[in-house]
């Protein structure tokens, strides 16, 4: 079943381990199939060595188990509730990367402080609340509310990412590759704008005309970056 | 003798040079025999690349050579220390990684701030207090008791490692590869603590019902991370 | 046409990429034909993996497409602007290397801490002023502009870069190897100069006497650095 | 002409490329026969991928050319100058690494606090004052002159390196590997003590003590670190 989207989901998660966002197992990638409301995801635990595309695990949108001999990733809840709330993506991503966690712990939003973080994120990326201790039970499915209620009223597609506060990164787009890539930039991003501070603490943070400009060179109407197939 | 047990310890060794843990010779790993009361240990300052399984060294419980043609780690005694009195450890190690050594020379205790952490330690990472002039003598022995010493009245498993004041990590674990494993998370624990200080010298550290939810996941005897197998 | 400067650019465009200062598709670099007025770069978002000596594309001093069937660099009105301002240079290199940006996302100019700095800088790098929201329609073409107002009644040769604020490093040099050389170098002094403060953040800089001598034993007419040849 | 030492100064140059120490072609490393009072060194400026054996190059005691068709290294009147001085050492390595250049730009000693710098450097590693300006006509030969000056009344050896002001660190050894040795050490201990101060800005420092055991148990004549040969 969904042989193709096995295979894709298999890469994405080792082009995490790859780029370096990923210790031992600490990380997930998943996609959606959205007219079958089947989601393929990482087994949970499984050492990156040993996986392959027919260990990938087959989720309904309850989170159900569909099609698969391994426990779905533990984080399993979050993604399928992201994909029930952000209609339009059709991947997730997840991480413990370094820096990223870093703002995570800190319960602070990577903020905006140049173009390299406005070619893809529009303005800052926010950090979610805590989880409250009655919220804990349900550790995963309440992550996954966090999230979408921080973007209430925001745009999850001009920002397709947020950290979760004392956990990481979670990462979304049209495709898990689009996912993937978006991971590996909010982690630039993040040890960048730390890095940032550290030279100066009172940076001013990137100017509204140059947020919009950059962003929309590359993802506006009249986008001009790439070539024009990828527009 | 033990020929497993050597092939074993010898690529723990070469796991913590290949995980970057260790410069030179700048670490060890030992893990226990405990029917036998024999512990295989890594020679002292060998270059990794002249290490073999036949060059282990094999020591009792009272640090003695029992079989091998070298010295075994300076540090040996420290080994022996903690196999004598955390009783159910399989397995010792022992690096000078770098952001671990930072808090130790810092002589802070590694805060919990997320959920990275909690995953693997329940709670801070201790730091020793430093050996008093009189202790220096016997230094390795003495930093085995100093050790043991600061986990009184705590759980030496759910906490599988410390800092020893001025010095450096000293993780362990039920086998020498799980030791292993532990050197390298707390190696990212204290990278990502100092990092996250870095972003926000005020980061609140975990809250207790998060640490207690995140290490109960994947310890307690309700965990549901990872394969059935693996519980 | 132009088939040799053609493989040269797309190696200076590889080095980038193995020398770590580029991510993705971030970064380019050009050389000019001087006596044809010709410009070869990178085109615009194209995985490294896919690029080629052929994909280069050819634009002359107006910016306009000469030869190549993909868009050329986002970028490109920036190195047209400055092969036709900064008439001596043949090679111009953008990246969005790590600390170079935090220096131009800090808004300051990278400092001249010590000797690594002076042998290849003539003293600071200048950050360039921040575009104004007239400015941006134009961006590409205005960052050019800010560049060389940056360096009125400077010498642009003896300070072979510059930050540009908010965005991020570029280069130049006699040939596009030089550019590229120069690129890695400005990292470098960018990450020790952010080290060097981590340190002392009180450093004092590099005394007059020492920059000159430093910068003039590589450069200056007695140079004595390196071998005859090189001179 | 001393065949042998050329292949070992010639290795000792690439294994600082390969500890990464070095970026392009900033370092040098030197052997001393001290019988024939000739100084085998590398040459200035050339290419780490196009050195050999035969390309390295023989001074004398006074700095002269005595064989090679290469210029030696810009630094080789630092070099001649410590083998003049330091009568005992065999070897000496200049670097620009990362984190002793960050001390030495900061104008700082590198303290010593904890046991993975006392296991190698009795104490703090100085740092020389800054050249005067009717010194730098003879940068190199002053340079020399500033690092004795630095160690005068102080044990060369049990402290076998410097940084030097504003520019990076020379060390040395009873040869070259050695000195490459202990180049590697100093850029592990420089970074360990800056991320040391960032953890805990009032780091207390080694006490005495411990500075004392732990390096006697290396170095002292009761060492029990390592395999007997090496004693």
């Amino acid at each position: 079943m969904l042989e193709e989207l096995r295979k894709r989901v298999f890469e994405a998660n080792c082009e995490l381990q790859r780029r370096g966002l990923v210790v031992y197992t600490w990380g997930n990638a998943s996609a959606i199939e959205r007219e079958k409301g089947l989601i393929v995801i990482k087994p949970s635990g499984v050492p990156y060595e040993e996986l392959s595309p027919e260990k990938m695990v087959i989720v309904d949108l309850e989170g159900k188990l569909v099609e698969g001999n391994l426990r779905p990733s533990v984080d399993t809840m979050i993604h399928v509730y992201l994909y029930r709330h952000f209609e339009k993506i059709g991947g997730v991503v997840h991480t413990h990367s370094l820096w990223a966690c870093a703002w995570a712990q800190a319960m602070k939003p990577i903020p905006c402080l140049g173009g390299t973080h406005a070619d893809y994120f529009y303005g800052e990326i926010p950090c979610t609340r805590a989880l409250r201790p009655e919220e804990v039970e349900e550790l995963e499915k309440n992550t996954g509310r966090v999230i979408v209620e921080t973007f209430e009223g925001k745009d999850y597609l001009a920002t397709p990412g947020v950290i979760v506060a004392f956990h990481g990164p979670f990462t979304w787009g049209d495709s898990v590759e689009k996912a993937v890539f978006n991971s590996v930039v909010l982690e630039e991003v993040a040890k960048m704008a730390a890095a940032t501070l550290t030279v100066n603490p009172h940076a001013p943070g990137l100017p509204a005309h140059l947020l919009e400009k950059r962003y929309q060179r590359k993802h506006g109407k009249n986008a001009y970056y790439g070539q024009p197939k990828d527009a």
